[in-house]
């Protein structure tokens, strides 16, 4: 089937993430909670309403609501931005989720239209809002920009984005998925960040690592309307506990090391930018991840990926992705795992590396 | 707050369902379940493929595709049925779960256009379907008919309307909701009557007791295609075990025992139907569910349910609607907690029902 999963599921230790996405996840968060508790009913009651104040005050909004995918938050807050400006249009960037991974669900099901912000390679700059061709009812901002490794605009940027489209009258919505993992690079709390925004969403089983789910924050006549549209898109379900529980439960265990898993991911990035053939994006991270581009094609780092994790017993990376026919790159979030590896076996590892780049590649 | 609520609560012995909605639920499902087993990415991996299977298999069809809700399983059926004979419009009960609960889901998002079949009174006819004055793609049954007490037309007309339908090119599509529990009274296997269908919707917590989630069924290349559409509602979840696995879990736990909820729910009904200015919708249930009609207003119907309560330590029901200003109802399900009850003290509550009933309103 696929060699290097398999291998990489092998390794003792794997250096990306918080540990394999297996049911121990749910079941570790609920071993502590009280059985007697009362699921809420299609959005309404006291467990749900507190982790949405919760969230609320988190983020410095009026109000939050819990939705089971940030496809469908998102999705529903361009809508409304677009119905309140009457105008079917928002800009964003070339690799937004909305662009890239949703089947175009913005167009089939809303209608609305994109307007493409900046070029692949990079994140959008002041220049960019500035000099749109074309009228939108709302500017998306994603923080980190994932697709390019999690780069970020200077915050200075994101505050004359923000007054720009004030003055504009245009909406400014943040992509905030990985919210969380920049607030070390930024020096800035949460609700700060989305201080400069009318609307945020931020998910649960990125950093925070939950089983999945979001929260849509901002004022509260936007908050009401979108649970209308949560109910038309079917996400209003009769109990959504598993998914916020989950969510709070991983909330409280891990906020306190997103500046931990910063760190590591510098450290780490500087561990492949050593090595022969190897550079990361960005060179430095600003968040807890970043991408890994090797000047080799997919299919020979398959096999070096592979024997790295059988000989060091080091998991690297389970996937590997081409970028062209000559070059080839992964993604590395940094989480819970890093801490306990080895140093020695991952130095290791990463020798491993740097020799067969050079005797394959030199 | 909720006067009734809080006695119904505080009841020693419930008639209706399987229990309160606790988290207990979750986490009952979960108990014996290996923590090690791993979560599907986004609808793909063993757990829910094989889930998916075991449940296209129960109900006859060649595929089957697990939704977090019903609401968008159906839209999205109703969208790939009008998309495939290129009109925007499908014939239902206009008591229907897209016309009444889903906030215009349909048009809002699909903008498909509905025919209302039958009246609110009974149930869809032969006649109602071949006398239909407009085209429409997709004609939907819900069996049973919540809204109106759960009530079934005659197999036969099932037969009829299917053939009908086959005949005038008119996709047909079952609200299976309460499938399960309408086996009893037709004598027929799932697949049985799913074959009249060309697609197929059933939910997981109603009769079945889980947590949330639904199925949609038919085949492959419909079920191919309605996974496009669930990504673009946001319902492609990194992960929806939380909601498959303990579907399964409570599918094994009750599957078997929806014949006793039906023999169950008639003897109730009698019940209800012996005290003064009380009938049920239908007289004799067809399933595990029925409506009590009371001729009193909705206010005085809490302050006698409230006394029941109280006096008797069984709570018949937490809700009362109102019907009209001098008539009110409640919707029962008989589950797992009926057959706990010590008949005596049910005795003892029906005996104060009509005792209250003759009292205020002979």
């Amino acid at each position: 089937m696929n060699k290097l999963l398999d291998a990489f599921k092998q390794t003792t230790f794997q250096v990306n993430g918080h540990g394999p996405r297996k049911i121990q996840v749910l079941k570790e968060a609920f071993e502590n909670l009280d059985g007697q508790l009362e699921s809420e009913m299609y959005g309404k009651g006291k467990l749900i309403e507190d982790f949405q104040e919760k969230m609320a005050f988190v983020l410095g909004k009026e109000a939050a609501v819990f939705f089971p995918s940030g496809t469908m938050a998102q999705q529903i807050a361009m809508r409304i931005w677009c119905d309140e400006k009457g105008l079917k249009k928002v800009a964003y960037h070339p690799l937004c989720h909305l662009e890239v991974h949703e089947e175009d669900g913005l167009r089939e099901l809303h209608q609305i239209e994109s307007v493409l912000l900046a070029d692949k390679t990079r994140v959008i700059e002041f220049e960019d809002v500035a000099g749109m061709k074309e009228d939108a009812a709302c500017v998306l901002l994603e923080l980190p920009q994932r697709e390019i490794g999690g780069q970020l605009p200077d915050y200075q940027t994101l505050e004359a984005i923000s007054a720009y489209c004030k003055e504009k009258g245009i909406m400014l919505h943040l992509d905030g998925a990985r919210l969380f993992e920049i607030l070390p690079y930024y020096e800035k709390t949460a609700a700060e960040i989305c201080s400069l925004f009318d609307s945020v969403y931020i998910s649960f089983y990125k950093g925070i690592g939950g089983i999945a789910g979001a929260v849509l924050a901002g004022d509260s006549d936007f908050i009401e309307k979108s649970k209308i549209w949560k109910r038309r898109h079917g996400g209003d379900l009769i109990s959504l506990y598993p998914y916020y529980l989950s969510a709070d439960y991983y909330f409280e265990k891990r906020i306190g090391k997103m500046k931990q898993y910063y760190e590591h991911a510098k450290e780490l990035a500087g561990f492949y930018n050593q090595c022969y053939g190897v550079t990361t994006k960005p060179e430095v991270p600003v968040s807890n991840m970043f991408h890994v581009h090797f000047d080799a094609p997919k299919e020979e780092m398959e096999q070096v990926l592979t024997e790295i994790c059988v000989e060091s017993g080091i998991g690297l990376s389970g996937h590997i992705r081409e970028v062209t026919e000559t070059n080839s790159y992964f993604e590395v979030s940094v989480g819970d795992l890093y801490e306990i590896l080895p140093r020695e076996k991952l130095m290791d590892a990463f020798k491993l590396l740097d020799e067969k780049m050079r005797t394959k590649f030199l």
